[in-house]
């Protein structure tokens, strides 16, 4: 990892650790809320210490009675211009909290207003360790470990530098899978997604990015325990459903999803993280990166669909072209 | 309200008082997770001590590192014999929280796993403030006028018992827009819902267990803080958004919400949750009661599409069918 990156996540980590943290808030929109809340599983997950995930203007709106002093805010915004986002580092700090930027823009608006920044590379030929998944698993594990000290995070923190391996390799295995997905569904006019646990979140970011923003295709994602509970019904044999077959604890409530899908559905296609390459990583962490490495497999799916559709992922009708 | 219900909320509140209450959770699936979220939202607003929902299955497999002898888990089934949620209280009681079931069928599974239950009536001529909804709202304004007495919610407690003219009122109020709405949709074979704050969980709610699991119509509940984040890239003229403009807080994400949607959509309906009627409420506690009466609301927006598109609510292909 380059100095600078090492150097913004060492003082962020710091200041979690020098204070008594009373809980953590993960504030952003859309796509990257989605990435910010796979931290907050982790830190739910192993951690005494609440945390919770809001979308930037509800976080504003709604002003939790937990925030203040004691609080962590990590917020996020790709290009660090989100003016919900921007606005939410803005109100956090107003109430005293710590408040920590994720972004690929030094310079911009968010990383101005939070106290603390954690830039990311983006496009720029960098190791992935430099870019947006290694900067923030970096961030999120060197936390962990502040907090509550673990060999186990040691470790995730070296193996990190396996990513850029581990996204080439997987991407290269997926690749033809994908490709071919894009080929079979490019007449769908709606695609469910589904999964659970860390992966519930990579679900909804394809949804709402990349089904939805990107290809203009109707989706929703589904939380496969949530499935038997209402959404199921809708499940008929020419209903597509891309689902996330997660690593982890909650692998099971994907497993009996798929299961109930695959009877009664066609068109279902799992995407299983147990499946991928995760070479250089011990056996007692894979479940740590998966989640880091699920999302560019995923990406290709998008890509499989952009190729066959003919509609390219760079598309708006909206986002750009005016004011909302 | 009847004296068998004050008792068992009583006996439940005066549990929470007792304690140090370090969090809240709150466990159900699909709908009965919806209702719960509502008393979440409230909690965390305005309590300075953390509260979660989780999918019941989520929440078992997961096992969250807070859960523990000072936490209070509030769980919710309609019949009280959903697996998932059974589960989840033995498991809540196994690690020494605090459990309490709310459920009609005070004999149930879910209601002899839990420590403290709350029964409510159900279809047999009770007033509403014995209904689920009543008797919710009684258990968490209770919980929050035990933890951080305030005069607003003893007149909250009380005035709950306006509820049953409330749910009467409205829903006459709004009979015909929704009769008409079922006419005017009943081709549609997608309708998104919206929502943001306490409403939010009304638009999942509507998605999950109205749309899709009892009228087999595609839908996805959005944020409307999200929306502008992925989602709206969707809309289009023949696009069908059912949103509910909400009173509280997040109102003004509802409005932009609804303001873009309406430029761009023809088929836009919104519930405009500050135009029911609120006769008997103080009009600084609507908020607390907007979401009370929304649902009643929204029901029969239902009734309205079930009427004309012949598919009766009651109608499943799965649920009840077979084992899954």
């Amino acid at each position: 990892m380059k100095t600078e990156h090492v150097n913004q996540i060492t003082e962020a980590v710091n200041a979690v650790k020098a204070m008594d943290v009373k809980n953590f808030y993960f504030v952003a929109c859309g796509g990257s809320m989605a990435s910010l809340a796979t931290g907050d599983y982790f830190l739910n997950r192993e951690l005494d210490i609440p945390s919770r995930v809001y979308t930037s203007n509800e976080f504003v709106h709604v002003d939790p009675k937990g925030l203040g002093e004691n609080s962590v805010v990590i917020l996020r915004s790709h290009s660090g211009t989100t003016p919900e986002t921007v606005e939410a580092a803005k109100f956090a700090r107003s109430k005293g909290a710590v408040t920590i930027a994720v972004s690929m823009e030094v310079e911009s608006p968010l990383c101005q207003a939070a106290e603390y920044v954690v830039h990311y590379n983006y496009k720029d030929g960098s190791d992935a360790i430099d870019g947006e998944t290694g900067v923030y698993f970096s961030l999120i594990f060197g936390i962990l470990n502040a907090v509550s000290p673990n060999e186990k995070y040691d470790r995730v923190l070296k193996q990190l530098s396996h990513l850029e391996n581990l996204f080439e390799t997987n991407k290269k295995n997926t690749f033809d899978r994908a490709f071919e997905y894009g080929k079979e569904n490019k007449r769908e006019k709606i695609i469910y997604t589904m999964g659970s646990g860390a992966y519930y979140h990579q679900a909804y970011s394809f949804t709402s990015c990349l089904l939805m923003e990107m290809l203009w295709i109707h989706s929703n994602a589904i939380h496969s325990g949530e499935f038997f509970h209402g959404p199921f019904e809708i499940t008929d044999f020419d209903v597509p459903f891309l689902i996330i077959k997660g690593d982890g604890p909650t692998r099971p409530l994907d497993e009996r999803a798929i299961n109930f899908a695959e009877k009664f559905s066609n068109k279902v296609e799992v995407v299983d993280v147990a499946e991928l390459d995760y070479t250089g990583v011990d056996e007692d962490l894979r479940e740590y990166f998966g989640p880091a490495i699920a999302g560019v497999v995923l990406r290709q799916y998008a890509d499989g669909l952009a190729e066959h559709t003919g509609h390219p992922l760079s598309v708006r009708r909206y986002m750009w072209k005016m004011e909302y």
